[in-house]
């Protein structure tokens, strides 16, 4: 375990640094339209899948960033300035409403207060600009819209009533004037295979370990086809006829050269077919991931969980890309509801904000919504779950801000298409997903929708109440509670202590499934006996049919967890995803059936390799790790307020640290002692101890039944003596 | 004048080869999304608009095209075929469901009844295919969306219920795989000045009219700055401080090169200022123009009238280019207003749907609406007035279909926008334009908004009817019903015979202007009386304050030659554009005062040659003569029936054509002689006469008070002895 203190003092010192360097001299960044890079490099990343060498783009609506963009500064110089111009676009140059001849790349702005409005036009990328003089930059603090509306009368006076709605510029971290937001590009680094071997047409190499990046071939060269089958198991690289992803080249090239392939692949195993006549000296790769780093950390008494929340962090890690995705071989896009587990991760190991937004706005897209998010009618909900789980992690309101139209309007969406009862049914074109389970009903109305709608009202509600919207929150506020009221009304079953699936031509069927009681518990709606109710009726009941993807395993979990059964998920944890590492996982699945042997575990979708081998729904071990064995989760945003509920599940001991706004919360928690440190806001210590627990710092209260608090303020390191139950 | 005989042989010829062809080769063309070319192409149009060599864009929304599309046709060939395929962007082709290996360039399509899907994505371009086998092609009657929504379940079996909207794929004449529609140049064709002289700082040229296009250096080398002035007048190209439109070039060219300049300018006068160092041989020019033909025309008594008209149809040619545009030198914007006076204009010249459609989808844009079209509240009305008089002299619903539902998302717009009276006035960001006079008030509720509210709504009702939208007619037509109620409820003042200019505070001004009034006339809302009141109180009163810009002039004289007053008119017209005519105009001006002097004439917008002396608006002659002098005008849309109402307004003889849907109507008519043959529909002839009156065909019906009337059959030819009164 670290030190505490200096962690903490790195903090504090940068907090200092950051403030005193803006003080005299900005950083110069690129900036453009908010929303608008996301939804461009989206376009660019989604349509980047190929299926067996063809182009395999999305299924649902792309949108576009806005090709005319006005951006507008008010200044006041105390010196004249000579300021660089870089531009992504046609553009043009006013100040004070006067245009400046041509298309500088140098201006000079006057002292004093003036107005600069730059106007960009740009079709195939965002407009967007740089401008850095001796203090004057492109930042955020800019203004930016997608129509003036400034017209001028004959006279040529500009019109009075302006019309005008501006937004903060944004900023992505461009802050180098020569490479622009379309240069935006994942780093790569060099990377070899362990191990090559012939095969009866050719080469098969493996790279030791599931992975993604550009194939290199060293001194290739010769007249004829080069084939390369990639595999994320050893038999697809080798079934040249249904490997999922494949490259075929046609050479002329009598010199021999190094050549990169041009689109990236995910694989552990790839063979090569050259013709004869084409020949190569060696393969390598180029890595390619996203620059984000490890906050948080978790390590404890087995050596199972370490291996599994170490396979979990390096699955996450490849499915963290320009966006979180799905999965790596396919379907590399913006899935929604797949990315919400990703961002609760993220909370947990990177705490990367820009990750999380990035991902938010390009699902989202532009108006007018034609369709639920992904055309997938949960996955528009997740999408609001995810801005709900985003302030509360993050406490940023600006991002809520910008998003809040977009909110209100696939909202409105949805709320258009209630049926006569206010509840959701799949209407033409709505894919109502839930999990890949053999014969799910998705018929009528189906109680998990309904569930994730309310929680969704009730994001639009808070959400509401950040951005002032006071009539909108209590219309959202409502809506939510009505809802909530038909929830219990029409799909309680006392007898069945569960919510039933789904109704059916305006009658509750008596058929139990997982989804929406086990999401009832930790979206706190039921009552603590019916919490106990559904424990035991649906969560440990094997007649209630069980969940086969680590998508819903995740919320299974999760619920258990909420139910203080670290002690059964930590078993299951170990059964599953440790069954998939005896199989010789080296990332996690998709999807996970122990019944399966062999290369049946490959295949999904009728397709013997089908199944994706590296899927960001397979690393929950680390939300749940973070969240619920070290225990730590915020309870005002941003970490304003936190609890820390240590819960060991059988572990002799486990330390860790969980990423906040502010820095990292460190955690250590054995059978007989709790270290614990913040750096931002006030916790609160709870546990249970069959002796009389002391603390070296603030004051333990009992507050009965075993149970203890300790307030925890920031700053100071506590030790905690006491006794496990 | 032509026989009429030929041009009817023709045209029976032309229809019957072009059914006969259809039956065994279809004509291969590149397809796309409908709209979206426009949209596309219009971005790059309006962008292209320079101000003294700086980009100015327009200052509304541009939109954009659906990035990834998906081309579906359902084929049934008697032999299998090959079949060539052209795509503009990244694509996959399947069959049946079934994806082809990687980018075919060519594929074979078996026999029978098979689907053929492709989706194509391109961000910078509009995606568009072009396949060409021995029968098989792209063209009109394949499919396209823009989100096919077709997903599939874990087994891999297709969605059962798609939410697929399906559209006629667009179709623009593109029929060489070569050039797609992202190749789209308006032809150019060399022309030269006809004068030079020398000029202190170097060399001015004069091309002898207004005209537009690509200046062309030949020889031309050295090192330094060459300066180019454009000027529509001597005056301005002499002006190198204000002149509108100019091009410097740096030049670092040792060997003579000829060089065409990248922007088009419309100018008659060009200034060349070569530094010392650069020279060239000689300068031309590439006159740029629209590949439309006259198919209209018109020759009368009056030599006077014939030049206004030759330089009206002059005017309309330069301004009409990728789309009806405002002007040549600026600001060679699709204005909502100005191009719909164009599209009037065009139905009596060119009768080219084509201009007409991709206009009026270029100005609708996308959705969601985030101001009215070119931020005009009466600009939005012209454009639904557009489609309006569009389905009236074409008869082609099949636009309608297309557009209605970008109709109704316009209209819910406006609907949106009423205050609480159900009236439209001014809100923020709204342009309320009318017109360019002094003084005119915007403020309050405009009568002349309210009037073309009306006739949209009714546009609306139209429209909604031919895409049996039962429901919305209806709707549509109460709301103007009632819009129209309240219009002469509250603005019409009986003492002053007329609709007062607006209500401020709930209460009508006693203010009257001519806008309203004179739309009221030709839009046949006024009864006898009130119509007479109005020409005499209104039109024919000087006090009532005067039009200046030919935009409104248009109106005016539109509504008093629908009051009969044709001898006025043509008086009129001789003055005011016999006025630009005697100052030397070749084309037509955006404003034309005759009490100015001089270069007086050329200010505009608070600059010297602010004003645009090529504006579309300017040529409403052409529109006037056809409609009023000639007298003919569509009554069933696309002629299905029509009137022939010749006026000579004092002219002692006219002849001219009138393009429709199934050739030219042409009308002779003089004091002693009317003739008339017509391809097209039924006509109803109209004419007074002092005598009783004889017809070649048909049988003549008298009206009484010395009218008469004769009913003209498709394909005859009509000679009428008649005495004008």
């Amino acid at each position: 375990m670290k030190k505490y203190t200096s962690g903490i003092r790195r903090f504090l010192l940068g907090a200092l640094l950051v403030q005193s360097v803006a003080s005299f001299a900005q950083q110069a960044t690129w900036i453009y339209y908010p929303g608008d890079f996301e939804i461009w490099l989206s376009n660019k990343m989604q349509n980047r899948r190929t299926e067996r060498g063809s182009f395999f783009p999305p299924f649902w609506k792309l949108d576009n960033h806005y090709v005319l963009i006005n951006f507008h500064k008010v200044l006041d110089l105390s010196a004249a300035e000579e300021v660089d111009v870089y531009v992504e676009g046609e553009y043009n140059i006013k100040l004070d409403t006067r245009l400046l001849p041509g298309k500088p790349a140098r201006i000079t702005l006057p002292a004093g207060k003036h107005v600069l409005d730059m106007k960009v036009f740009c079709q195939d990328r965002v407009p967007a600009i740089y401008l850095k003089g001796k203090t004057f930059v492109t930042d955020g603090s800019w203004q930016v819209t997608f129509e003036d509306k400034e017209w001028i009368d004959a006279t040529g006076k500009v019109s009075d009533q302006s019309g005008t709605i501006w937004q903060p510029a944004a900023t992505g971290g461009f802050n180098n004037p020569l490479q622009p937001p379309s240069a935006y590009r994942l780093p790569v680094t060099p990377a070899f295979a362990v191990k090559k071997e012939q095969v009866p047409q050719g080469q098969l190499l493996d790279f030791g370990k599931e992975t993604f990046g550009y194939i290199r071939i060293h001194g290739l060269k010769g007249k004829g086809n080069l084939s390369l089958y990639y595999g994320e198991s050893r038999e697809e690289a080798l079934a040249t006829e249904t490997c999922e992803t494949l490259d075929r080249l046609e050479l002329n090239q009598p010199q021999a050269k190094d050549s990169v392939l041009p689109l990236t692949k995910a694989f552990r195993f790839v063979q090569l077919q050259p013709a004869a006549g084409v020949s190569y000296d060696s393969v390598s790769m180029l890595y390619e991931y996203a620059d984000v780093k490890d906050k948080g950390g978790f390590r404890c008494s087995d050596e199972e969980i370490n291996r599994i929340y170490d396979v979990s962090k390096y699955t996450l890690r490849l499915a963290t890309r320009e966006f979180f995705i799905d999965g790596i071989k396919r379907d590399r896009w913006v899935w929604s509801g797949d990315a919400y587990q990703s961002y609760l991760m993220n909370y947990y190991l990177y705490f990367d904000s820009a990750t999380v937004t990035r991902t938010l706005l390009a699902q989202r897209g532009k108006d007018p919504v034609t369709s639920h998010i992904n055309t997938i009618m949960d996955y528009t909900f997740y999408w609001f779950l995810g801005i709900y789980d985003y302030y509360r992690y993050t406490g940023d309101s600006s991002f809520i801000k910008l998003c809040y139209p977009r909110m209100q309007s696939l909202m409105e969406y949805c709320l258009g298409r209630r049926n006569k009862e206010g509840l959701m049914e799949g209407l033409s074109g709505d894919w109502v997903f839930i999990d890949w389970a053999d014969g799910l009903s998705k018929k009528g109305e189906v109680s998990f929708e309904q569930l994730l709608f309310c929680r969704s009202l009730e994001t639009m509600a808070l959400c509401a109440g950040i951005v002032n919207d006071n009539k909108q929150q209590q219309t959202y506020n409502q809506l939510a509670t009505d809802l909530k009221g038909k929830l219990f009304n029409w799909y309680w079953n006392n007898s069945k202590q569960a919510l039933v699936h789904s109704r059916i031509n305006g009658q509750p069927t008596d058929h139990v499934t997982r989804y929406a009681n086990m999401f009832a518990i930790f979206f706190n709606y039921l009552n603590e006996q019916q919490q106990q109710g559904v424990k035991k009726q649906v969560l440990l009941n094997n007649q209630v049919p069980a969940i086969t993807t680590p998508y819903m395993r995740f919320y299974e979990l999760e619920a258990l967890c909420a139910l203080g059964e670290q002690a059964y998920v930590l078993k299951e944890m170990k059964d599953y995803w440790g069954g998939m590492l005896n199989l010789g996982a080296t990332s996690f699945w998709e999807e996970y059936n122990p019944a399966k042997k062999g290369a049946e575990h490959y295949a999904m979708y009728g397709r013997p390799f089908g199944k994706s081998l590296c899927h960001a729904w397979g690393a929950s071990p680390l939300y749940l790790l973070g969240k619920y064995y070290l225990g730590v989760t915020p309870v005002a945003a941003g970490y304003g307020t936190y609890t820390v509920t240590p819960a060991l599940g059988g572990l002799k001991w486990m330390e860790g640290e969980v990423p906040t706004p502010g820095g990292n919360i460190q955690v250590y928690c054995s059978t007989t002692e709790i270290k614990l440190q913040s750096p931002i806001g006030t916790g609160t210590l709870r546990f249970k101890s069959k002796s009389k627990p002391a603390s070296s710092e603030g004051t333990i209260v009992a507050k009965g039944n075993q149970e203890y608090e300790l307030v925890l303020e920031k700053g100071k390191a506590y030790r905690v003596k006491y006794t496990a139950l």
